[in-house]
């Protein structure tokens, strides 16, 4: 392999690919970069058997090739040159992989590429596209509220993709709170449900290039993975096996106290109550709802206590309930109106947070029993 | 206590003193910021029985007094608030500080201020002014030598600060490494030679205010303390006890390859080379000087080599050297002028590295053998 290349492209792709390739790599191969040269494209490859990422970058191919270098050297490496092109080279004899920009000159250890597990594109039996801007809101509003415990469920550390007729949905949940986003689109889409590792959703939410609105992705299913294609890049990732639990169950059917609130409001309060809050036992910060509007507050025994009062309308009977910090913190960062409507029943039931006029997104959240 | 003050002049008065409120506190008490309110001003205190620490700021006073609250969440809180100025009151009775700022309302326990080790001002034998400016500088250029090494004899951990006629003179070593920087001064000065911890001139440093030249630093020595009086701030340190070793031994008398090169030269491929030296055993980088220039480079089993050339004009023999890679790194990160002078003599001697023209600043290290 002989090839030269633009230094920005080589660096946004090995980006990418570093933040797949694993920190203990159960086997050395598995800390390189597979690379493969042909016609004027270079195809960057890492795989760590949850997720697999393939990127093409243009290059002028001299000689084609196929090579293995370590990904985190190669990626320091090429960040520190100076000059605009980076030239590739594979020393077969010698097995290393000489890397030349402007005066610098890097010979690094090569790895085989023949035993590099590539990335498989399995049969698939579902094919449908969505926007950009729809799959990244769709992730933004749910996949926080996932389990991030390595002890709970499988499941629960995954989103919920479904599509039917022409509503697209995720949900996310970690039993103590949950979160459902709909959108509605025109593209044709096939019934489905599958559940994807919020690893994966995470990464490609920071891939997916919104700038254009037109942008789409082409999304693939098979039995136990699922594909994402969208520019230069194709990612695919396993599935998390299990089925789903009945979720809308958990969103309450009636309400007694309706609070109409400020997302602005309400933002900075909470963060300053959180100061207090986090440092508690349950991680509580306590809301007292009535006809004033909101009292929040927060109570540690070897810090001290903070208290707020926040204008909001109020609808119904007078209520005290307790909610964890980051709960609250973590819906306050992804409503996107100016105002939205939280309701209540029971100081022990769970609470509905929406967005005004605008059921797509809905979030629950369990309250903390403080007493 | 109960005073008004600027939200702004209190949080950059707390973020000085957090960097001095230990992590983990032998009591209880060292993790709280002392505060007393008289006139005026508000006196800001912490120590850490290394180094104390008073800070002066601007308030309203309604009622003086004196509180002790734990430094750390009074930090958090201050930066979260909203409004343009702060309520402090102590509730005796009750035991708190309650911060009030626009719609916020804190209660944080108060501690015991009696009980509070506040900073003493020992009786001097020496007092002295230097320019911020030349302070700064002295640091800056010799702090970074010092040993970070916890096992190594405590002298070494500390800056050799040396006044004698017109010269100030500050000195560092790891014994591997020297860095010795020179500054005449008009001031009058007392001939004195302390050590003062790292620590404290890294925190000196960081508060030193050199935008105005005329800005000076007022010096006192006690037998067993250094204090830096300057703006609103009071610095105390403790010294460190011993004889600073005779230095000035190490500096080579004669040297036989004389290389003349130019610092931005050097820079870029010294970063790019160390990315392989520091993972090598060794950490070192090989410099090979001859007529056509430098060749620099390293070379690890496990990942590979790099290597680059650097113009530079060379007197006298060639010579191959190896230096760790961190003390090539940071010398060149301090040097202030354009060119720089390295002398060398044999493969196992030391380099001597100056400032072209410019003897005040010396920068001896130790090569690596590397066979």
């Amino acid at each position: 392999m002989n090839i030269t290349c633009s230094r920005k492209d080589l660096i946004e792709a090995l980006d990418a690919i570093s933040k797949i390739v694993p920190n203990k790599p159960q086997t050395p191969i598995l800390s390189g970069v597979y690379m493969k040269a042909e016609g004027s494209a270079l195809e960057l490859q890492t795989n760590n058997f949850e997720i697999g990422m393939k990127i093409k970058i243009p290059v002028n191919t001299e000689k084609p090739g196929v090579i293995v270098v370590n990904a985190r050297y190669l990626l320091e490496i090429v960040r520190k040159l100076s000059g605009e092109v980076v030239n590739i080279f594979h020393d077969e004899e010698k097995h290393t992989v000489n890397i030349k920009s402007d005066t610098a000159d890097f010979n690094l250890l090569s790895m085989s590429a023949e035993d590099y597990p590539t990335v498989k594109s399995p049969e698939t039996f579902a094919k449908f596209s969505l926007r950009a801007s729809v799959l990244k809101n769709l992730i933004r509003k749910t996949a926080y509220a996932c389990s991030d415990d390595m002890d709970s469920k499988p499941i629960f550390t995954g989103c919920y993709l479904k599509l039917e007729g022409n509503t697209v949905s995720m949900v996310a949940t970690n039993t103590h709170r949950l979160a459902v986003m709909k959108e509605t689109v025109s593209e044709n889409t096939e019934d489905l449900s599958v559940v994807i590792p919020s690893k994966t959703v995470t990464e490609l939410i920071r891939l997916l290039d919104t700038s254009n609105p037109s942008n789409t992705v082409s999304i693939e299913c098979s039995k136990k993975n699922i594909s994402f294609t969208f520019e230069n890049m194709y990612i695919t990732s396993r599935l998390i096996d299990g089925e789903f639990p009945p979720y809308e169950k958990v969103i309450p059917k009636s309400s007694d106290t309706i609070a109409t609130i400020k997302v602005a409001e309400m933002k900075n309060p909470i963060e300053r109550i959180s100061l207090i809050a986090k440092e508690t036992e349950n991680k509580n910060i306590q809301f007292i709802f009535s006809q004033e509007g909101i009292n929040i507050s927060a109570y540690s025994p070897d810090i001290g206590r903070a208290e707020e009062k926040i204008n909001a309308k109020i609808e119904g009977p007078d209520l005290t309930i307790s909610f964890n910090y980051s709960y609250m913190t973590d819906v306050l960062k992804v409503l996107d109106s100016k105002e939205f409507v939280m309701k209540l029943t029971k100081p022990l039931s769970p609470a509905d947070i929406r967005e005004i006029d605008n059921d797509n997104f809905i979030y629950i959240m369990t309250p903390v029993r403080t007493y």
